[in-house]
């Protein structure tokens, strides 16, 4: 029911048209439902071949990005809050180009380490403008997933329990929290109970390794994760993201930290994923049915 | 605000004068609240000394009890069900007497190494007699935990799923499901999730490790179950129990194949126990607190 | 590198042609390597006919059994253990007519609760009587796999440390352990530990949930037990086993207490076993990988 | 055997008189064997002051630091690399007039968000440097741990295999790994493997939860933990470290992204902290006995 996606950096660090074929056709080929591209350079982005391409391999897409400090709408230069508000919108307008489903990331703030924490005037003002920003996906039926970072990648939002508040915030009925479990492996007490209190108000998930590596290779507890969607029946989407040295995106790889060879072989590593995720899912399923069905034998008790 | 206990086999395998005394001196001195006195020969149980000295140590207590084929409620044949059901009549009246406050294990059926499913009828008569003897210990304020233990020890009730159907067919309002970490570890999908599903039938529970040794030396997940148990803020008796070749019952060890000596000293087991768990009530009540909480740095969002 | 196989009691509870038609073909289907065939009724298996259907299907065999009262090596019965001698020498000659690498299970007691600790003299009587039938099997290049299972249904190994000690009293090159993660599950103080404690005595490997189903859907941490097959670098086969009530075995359904229907669709058990199987085994691969390698961006230190 | 520590920004965010002594005294108060002070500022510290409290309660110390981009020994601007190699001869000062037995931290490069990889001179004259302070610190019995911290806090050393690369690079006898579950739970494919790997080169040892509050309340798996520090016979310090929003050292809380109040309490956070470490210590005692021991029932085998 959930639909399986990929992050294109898994692919390729950039977006030419050789990169987005790459990508858009091997994702396809694997038996994902849709890819996510990173919008962190909004002009790099064909959005009509990128649509071509979607349409002929029948896959979906969704946008994510990150701001920066030159766009940050926790900002309290007004100048730089507007030019997050715009920027914002120009994505939303290039996913509904591209008939793709969600924004999402870290939409609320620059993707950075800062130095100080958020105020209560900039969170204020981040609210007022993605509630704009919401409006203006609702228009085009898309959703807006506010992405719960680590620490070190934002000073806004870092729990699902915030998130959820953000969204409160905002207020708009198609804001959503964007969970990932490479974050929250980082900054929750407990995953899976973070999913079941994040509740209704979950809308996109990220899964990724502890390293950001192949799955299961880690130290995220994926059954907990996998059973703690399943428990809140969660119906979005489910992307799988990951990070090697081997694929570099230069405004991406240096802000995530990623020093280290993970991997050498995306589409391997892709491969793994779909069929390490397809088998959690089913055994979550069967958790499902387990931890209700009174029946004893051949007997049904009650 | 739970209760927590011990198992008397940790202390000692019998019930003599100079038994109880250790057990009972020994268990309030760790500091226990209450300990679970086996009662599977009440004729050896000598209740107005227990009686006694559980005053003198200001210690609160428990019974518990496996039946056996002579006296087996889902027996086809009368008179050995008559037998179960005076048998738990009579430890009601001991439970009484003692100030006991829950009586509880496995009441359903002989506590033995079933060949056969368990069939209709016998489920039928069952929860038939445990409605009699749970309307005679709710006269005394007594609470009954029905055990969910592993399917060599019971064919009735082996998942906490079964454990609440059961009392949804007897009925009364003092029935409980008496879960055991060393029982679900064997059978349920999801322990936390087990005890997320039976939420207020719970009404008692055991702590063991996976081979009933030390607490936190096997392979159970007891984060993940205080965490359940404080998410469904069950505030009942947290009792630990132990098993080693060292303390042995007659009757109860070679029932539960306690082949090894997974432990020399009953105190230094029992006193590692309750800080074992005290450290992790206190750990799970942390979790409870982070994943409500949306504060961001000084800032409450929303 | 491992040869993945599954036990033939998830497709089927008995062994005439149609049913070993069923079980091989299926079982090759999916893509597993071999098929652990049980034997406790040794006439009921036609050796020729299932040898020409493992050939037709291109399909490696494994025989395994438990012993029962009336053939039980550490009995102090001359007559029974006598009995038990020539049933282990006949099943070892249908494995080598079946062509058949190993010979596993409950090989050294009764496969049943025991009521009372297995005795100093039968432990050596037991390992006497292993060691003239493992000369045997290695006259056909058969090994020989003592299975560690639960106190429910052995009392002389529970652990993998006594597997290991029960094999040097045995003493032949080709006895080896036979480990189980159900088993483990119950008995091991830690099953990754376990596995690396056993190291080149570890010889045939059982995964199996904690509930007997569906792999991924109960309390086992797969992860830690792949990642520790793979420290040792572990070789040899790996077999799935599952139990339900929807498929019975007259014999071995009731001895494993099999009262609920954990699944009800053998083929898909056995293609989400074997898919979940390779994903794990990939991932452990990575794990090997990463905690060897000293490489830092791209620089590798030393 | 380990001796217990606990690192003195749980107390408090300074180190002037007051301050020390309230970190020292609650320190020895609790049980700790020794605290870990850190000296980002050196000229902050009143050594004799120090020393003086240290004796009084009878309590150890070690000390940590990070260096900062001004004094960073990867730096390609030798005026800023010897002002690192002065800072950690220094600190090495400090210590040895403390009495302190290591020195440890991220000695190896600034503590902070790189944005571009380690470069190979880089690291090569990062290990000549440590190799002159780990002489000057071996003439006085100090023990050097280089800390292997997440890809946000340095780009040197993120694994523990990284971690001994760089050891064999500096050569000396004294210097050693120095590991932190809460890196270990971002870095690391297994933390319990990357423990074992370590081995005989681990010498310094952070237990941190995975969001830097009370231990038990996040994501790390602190049995496997204790059992690999267990498996490897590590003797050396075991140092408690967590931080909130509620006390803030203005050098190093931002860099730590601290933005969050994981708890109000220092001293109930200390208090709790040593009582989860001992209860797992003990589990873990008992973990490396039990996979070693083959007894079975009253009969050893073998």
């Amino acid at each position: 029911m959930n639909k399986l996606g990929v992050h294109a950096l898994s692919w390729v660090g950039g977006w030419t048209e050789e990169e987005a074929t790459t990508a858009i056709e091997g994702s396809a080929r694997l038996g994902y439902d849709l890819i996510e591209i990173p919008a962190l350079d909004t002009g790099a982005i064909d959005v009509d071949g990128t649509a071509s391409l979607l349409e002929e391999h029948g896959l979906g897409a969704t946008i994510s990005l990150g701001l920066d400090p030159t766009n940050d709408i926790t900002s309290d230069d007004p100048a730089i809050a507007a030019r997050g508000e715009d920027h914002l919108k120009t994505v939303v307008s290039i996913a509904r180009d591209l008939g793709a489903t969600h924004v999402c990331g870290v939409l609320h703030s620059a993707m950075k380490k800062y130095m100080e924490p958020a105020t209560e005037a900039g969170i204020a003002q981040c609210a007022t403008i993605l509630r704009q920003v919401c409006e203006a996906a609702d228009a085009s039926g898309i959703e807006v997933g506010l992405e719960v970072v680590n620490r070190y990648e934002t000073n806004v939002i870092n729990t699902a329990a915030q998130g959820v508040a953000l969204c409160k915030m905002v207020g708009t009925s198609n804001v959503k929290v964007h969970l990932d479990t490479y974050h929250m492996n980082i900054e929750e007490a407990d995953s899976a109970r973070a999913i079941f209190e994040t509740g209704d108000y979950l809308g996109y998930f990220h899964i990724g390794e502890s390293h950001r590596g192949y799955l299961g290779s880690g130290s995220i507890d994926f059954d907990s994760v996998f059973r703690g969607l399943r428990q809140v029946n969660y119906t979005g989407p489910i992307v799988f993201e990951s990070f090697s040295s081997k694929v570099v995106n230069p405004q991406l790889s240096s802000m995530l930290g990623i020093w280290r060879d993970l991997w050498d072989d995306g589409e391997d590593l892709c491969r793994h994923a779909i069929e390490f995720t397809k088998a959690h899912l089913q055994a979550a399923d069967r958790v499902n049915g387990l931890v209700r069905h009174p029946g004893v034998g051949g007997v049904f008790i009650g």
